[in-house]
């Protein structure tokens, strides 16, 4: 039907997220974090509901405090959003979106096409803002290891990629990275969802590029997937971009209750590194039990393990895990069937999950 | 500068929030409830918190229900998003916005223009977001009185006001609201942000127009400006409409301690007819001390007033009001600048305004 319905809104095809179950399953579909947020957060949110009738603030200064120090980098190179989805968004927006006039996808006056550059296999939602935003997208298929492939990412009037990569775990190093920034026209978008699982981060880069916007969520690292709060560290040039299109579509993107508690959280960095320390620690321990099982894993720096599957196939392991009660995730594209994303839990979910996959594979 | 700003960012003019005063100010310039929110809603928000490491409901299933049993309309027929600007933001992209193809403003293959009609005194957000998703707006004068033209407001190819308007006050009968849905080629949204102070609203309508979208916030009437969710109600085509830019935007708007505060206070009618009760009771004795004061509002059924200055002007009023701590909300705009608008608050707030007043015109 889609009567009344606008023509971009006919033309979209949405971003399917990853289920949210209603029954107890053990949960390893979403890279949620395994553990809980700092007890400090729930204070804080407590306390902040007092001043419910009041608007927020709608700049988070004290939020975007707290993440310059953790960082090292200054408040105003700092721009915060209702989840790094909606951060990514509007990184589209500020720096990717050419209004009607330059949809069309070459530079103004010349026939050279403006193609923002991202690998075949990343956050599947790449490709649902670029159309969104009306924003060409030139897909550059990841190597043969299913690592990015650096000398064809560089060269593009915009960049985006997610470093450690989603689905496949891989990240790549810094100097690699460094090299795809200096060897972009435009923005370079770093999606770094996940580094706090690694060893590697752009923000330090930061201050040398003034075309580089490292996007981070506290959804995986800060164990608050629920309270929806995303950020962007970037030159204060790229923070003004964002922060004028954030004005141009909702002054208030957080809401208080996030202000407060994303800020207890970042605030207890000791907290965090302990949480983050105990899952790559069980990650160790998943990829080994999987190797003994004879299942490879491709080299993950990030909250989940991406686990190829042959004989049966990854969509047969999905569902008779299932079954199990075990619950992970299989994408459908070539690239990526014959694999399984499974989010790293607790030791003993990840024990249920090894449990149930014996069974699988001995049948 | 704007060095690798996109051309849309360089092309926006954001919209400007009325201030957020650190100091401690009479604040009634941000149209905020002068009570708190339900006691439910604390409790609901302490008892959501315990689970925020995991991802919420990316459709708000519980609080679409509970706001579709408020009103009397299936669940199929709400969509929350983060704060009702959110929501009106994605009704253009939704409703009016025609992508790279349509943005020229005609219908395809026509010479007919394709234009949203809309007020030219209204919520200061609307041209923006016309600008943000190149939507044509056609600006339609409000009448001597500063009511809407209904007879102008027809015809449109789509059609976006506040009803109550703001910041006016004053409210369109909802025989005129319908005369103006039934002639709009495409969606009608009306903006009921104020409607609860009121006594009329459009949604018994939605059950009847399959082209009317009905727009509300429980920032006033809920006493929740803190926690930013708004919702709209139509026909579930329109829904299916604005769930499809969602999920292409940011598939979870709304955290799980909104999703629960907002549950709760909605729950929780009777608090919310007492509150809104006291305020219109404010409202009538403060419009009285206007009057007594030589000062004419216009017609209000919002929680604030709009009221006309002359010697001093509106402007130095606002300055002097400032000064002696009270803060109210001046607009520079050819027809507005006469006016201040001015936030119902507590009795105790009005008595402080209406002092400070006194001295200032007295002088």
């Amino acid at each position: 039907m889609k009567e009344f319905w606008s023509e971009k809104a006919k033309s979209l095809t949405p971003y399917v997220a990853g289920e949210q179950p209603k029954e107890k399953l053990v949960k390893l579909n979403t890279n949620e974090n395994a553990y809980p947020p700092s007890p400090r957060v729930a204070e804080a949110i407590a306390q902040a509901a007092g001043a419910l009738r009041l608007y927020p603030d709608p700049d988070a200064h004290r939020l975007r405090a707290a993440i310059a120090e953790y960082h090292g980098v200054r408040p105003e190179q700092v721009f915060c959003a209702n989840g790094s989805d909606e951060a990514l968004a509007l990184c589209y927006a500020a720096f990717f979106q050419n209004g009607a006039a330059g949809a069309a996808g070459w530079f103004p006056g010349t026939s050279i096409p403006r193609r923002v550059k991202t690998p075949d296999v990343g956050y599947s939602f790449y490709p649902v803002w670029a159309n969104l935003f009306d924003v060409p997208l030139e897909i550059v298929p990841l190597k043969e290891d299913y690592s990015v492939d650096v000398d064809k990412m560089c060269g593009g009037s915009g960049m985006i990629l997610a470093n450690p990569n989603a689905p496949t775990s891989i990240a790549l190093s810094i100097p690699n990275i460094e090299k795809i920034i200096q060897k972009t026209d435009g923005v370079a978008v770093v999606d770094e969802a996940y580094a706090p699982f690694s060893r590697a981060t752009a923000i330090p880069l930061v201050s040398k590029y003034r075309n580089l916007a490292v996007v981070r969520t506290l959804s995986k690292s800060h164990s608050l997937a629920g309270l929806r709060v995303g950020y962007v560290v970037a030159d204060e040039n790229l923070i003004a971009a964002l922060q004028t299109v954030k004005d141009s579509f909702n002054s208030y993107p957080l809401d208080m209750l996030a202000q407060a508690g994303a800020e207890a959280a970042v605030r207890d960095a000791d907290y965090c590194r302990e949480v983050t320390g105990k899952i790559v620690e069980t990650r160790a321990y998943t990829i080994g039990e999987l190797w003994k099982l004879g299942i490879s894993t491709l080299p993950s720096d990030a909250n989940f393990v991406f686990a190829r599957f042959h004989d049966p196939s990854a969509e047969a392991v999905f569902a008779a895990l299932r079954e199990r009660g075990v619950l992970v995730r299989w994408f459908s594209g070539k690239r990526t069937r014959n694999f399984l994303r499974i989010t790293i839990g607790t030791r003993e979910e990840m024990d249920l999950f090894l449990s149930a996959l014996k069974e699988i594979l001995c049948k």
